[in-house]
């Protein structure tokens, strides 16, 4: 019998958990709704009351480009800071097909179950809004996007990984002043948002799927050994040994690497999302983990060292961005690349010459 | 019985094989030499003789940090260029106690068995030359260092990882051009230079040993998958169960990522450096793959990939140098951390902020 999860019936159902539509996609408003434009003082009392909506809001304009939003969400964030840092914050990754969405549902719900509330947002650098990002899509997270202690967002779409991620960190901060002690951030497992998704979380869960035989989906380099826990899915029916037999081989691979930082040996567990079954261990797991490092002081050594790799992180950014986009510099890139593809000039030599130009360049802005 | 790797009597033999010795340890040298200093053309000319004391002096020139000499090193290495790539570039990495020294003896007399020229680099940018480099090092490559048709050299120091790397590509083309048909790069295992290896070398090999019971020693993040191949030392003695073993590991975990783009898949053997077992196989091996790679393209592609990429790691490290040097903004650093960590400022605001003082200072420069 096929997996639910690879059922097509399950694809498209659309559910309308308070996200405002654009009216291109609601019929019933074919004229645009004007809000009222928020103070920074009314955005942050709204978010520090909890407000929903006006987080959302907040979180909208954090996600714009526009030069005016930007500076109101900047603002925003700095007046949100002293509020924020009080939570959780978990990375889940995993391929398309290893049944994140539904894991996500099951994951979400469960953490609630004693309280707190939960923000699930995502970080999938090739989304568009307009066509729908494939993460944090409510459809396939069916219970968790309507309990009310709950708040999902899809990924920002920024230009580039490193705009996605600090929208996502600044959201994680509204989040937080917000009152959401448990974070979820979302990817996919196939680019190189892993590492900037592991740069900002606490645990980084990886959900993984049994191969076919022994063989095991390949992982993109180096995240496996990112991970804090990996975790088997479809672990159910007549699948449960295949799971087992996975789990194995994972747990034989973690060997491999050198112990982490943290102190924490990586454990590998088997689950299914769908059945809902092992979720509670894995969590345990979890919560084990975010104990251990809080008592040996590993959570808050890992956190400030996240704090400044993402300060650096920017500013490399942006002297990348300063060099690769110059208008003087940037059309002298090809022939520097086919000279010394030719042999004519060394790597070197070729760097030192576009250099020279764009410093000259700069003096004279 | 202790494996004479490990044995105490092997270490700190010095064999003079060439090199010009500082006159502090040579006491016969009681005053310098002075060389008369050669002019571009004849260093290019000596070289493309195969002259190896000319090529000794050229490349301690590249190696050198004084400006002069960079200037009359590059203009020879914008000579030699033309007559350069046509070899065969193995990276070799191995953690120390591999016994990477024994391995690469017998792996290049093996190599030189069918003639042609071997020659043997290292880079370890924690080397510093008085000091005499863990790798390069001739006295633990006794018969290698004697024969007449290779050339071996310590590690340059160049204060970055960067520098070392630069020094050792622009020391391959002057070791091509010379003649040598066969060049290794030798690299610790510990550090970043795993990286900066796989990229300049045509194949990288891993040494590993069979650990304690089942676990094996723990690898650098990301290691395993550049491997284009595996090699388990040591399989001699008592020790070849284990040895088999752990290439059956290694065997297992490498088919956790996914398919290499060169097409081929890694292999990973058993052989004795000490003891000259399975090291015919090793570079059967390896022919086969360079004969793989030249045939289905990817060899030619793999060097142009690699000659773009140093260009623009050059242009990211000279800009990274340019303002985390500069003589007003680096003293910024510390304070502008503490605000992120104090919570008083966001990563992106305090590099916005450095940014903006260090472009100002560049227009005013």
């Amino acid at each position: 019998m096929e997996h639910p999860e690879n059922n097509e019936a399950y694809k498209g159902l659309t559910v309308n958990a308070g996200v405002e539509q654009p009216s291109s996609v609601n019929p019933y408003l074919k004229r645009k709704v004007r809000r009222r434009e928020l103070s920074v003082d009314e955005y942050v009392d709204g978010i520090r009351q909890g407000n929903i909506t006006i987080l959302s809001q907040a979180v909208t304009l954090v996600e714009s480009v526009l030069p005016e939003h930007q500076a109101v969400a900047q603002e925003v964030i700095e007046k949100c800071l002293p509020y924020a840092g009080n939570s959780v914050r978990i990375g889940i990754s995993g391929v398309p097909g290893a049944g994140k969405s539904t894991s996500i549902d099951v994951f979400g719900l469960h953490v609630l179950e004693k309280g707190g509330k939960l923000a699930v947002l995502a970080i999938d650098p090739s989304s568009e809004r307009s066509r729908g990002s494939i993460l944090g899509d409510k459809t396939r997270m069916e219970k968790l996007s309507v309990h009310p202690a709950s708040f999902i967002r899809p990924s920002p779409s920024a230009g580039s990984l490193g705009g996605v991620a600090r929208k996502t960190r600044e959201t994680i901060i509204l989040c937080e002043a917000a009152g959401f002690d448990k974070i979820f951030v979302e990817t996919v497992g196939v680019g190189q948002s892993e590492t900037a998704v592991h740069s900002m979380v606490d645990f980084f869960l990886l959900i993984q799927l049994a191969g076919t035989g022994d063989e095991l989906q390949g992982i993109k380099r180096g995240i496996m050994e990112m991970a804090d826990g990996i975790v088997i899915n479809k672990a159910d029916g007549n699948n449960i040994e295949k799971a087992q037999l996975a789990a194995t081989q994972f747990r034989n691979a973690l060997h491999l690497f050198p112990a982490p930082e943290s102190g924490w040996t990586p454990q590998v567990l088997t689950y299914s999302g769908f059945y809902n079954l092992g979720v509670k261990e894995i969590w345990d797991m979890v919560y084990a983990y975010i104990a251990f490092v809080k008592a040996n002081g590993y959570f808050e050594y890992r956190r400030n060292e996240q704090s400044k790799y993402w300060m650096y992180e920017s500013i490399n950014e942006q002297l990348r961005d300063s060099f690769y986009h110059h208008p003087v510099v940037a059309p002298l890139f090809r022939q520097k690349e086919q000279q010394v593809l030719q042999g004519e000039l060394t790597s070197f030599v070729a760097a030192k010459e576009l250099l020279d130009t764009y410093f000259r360049e700069l003096r004279h802005d």
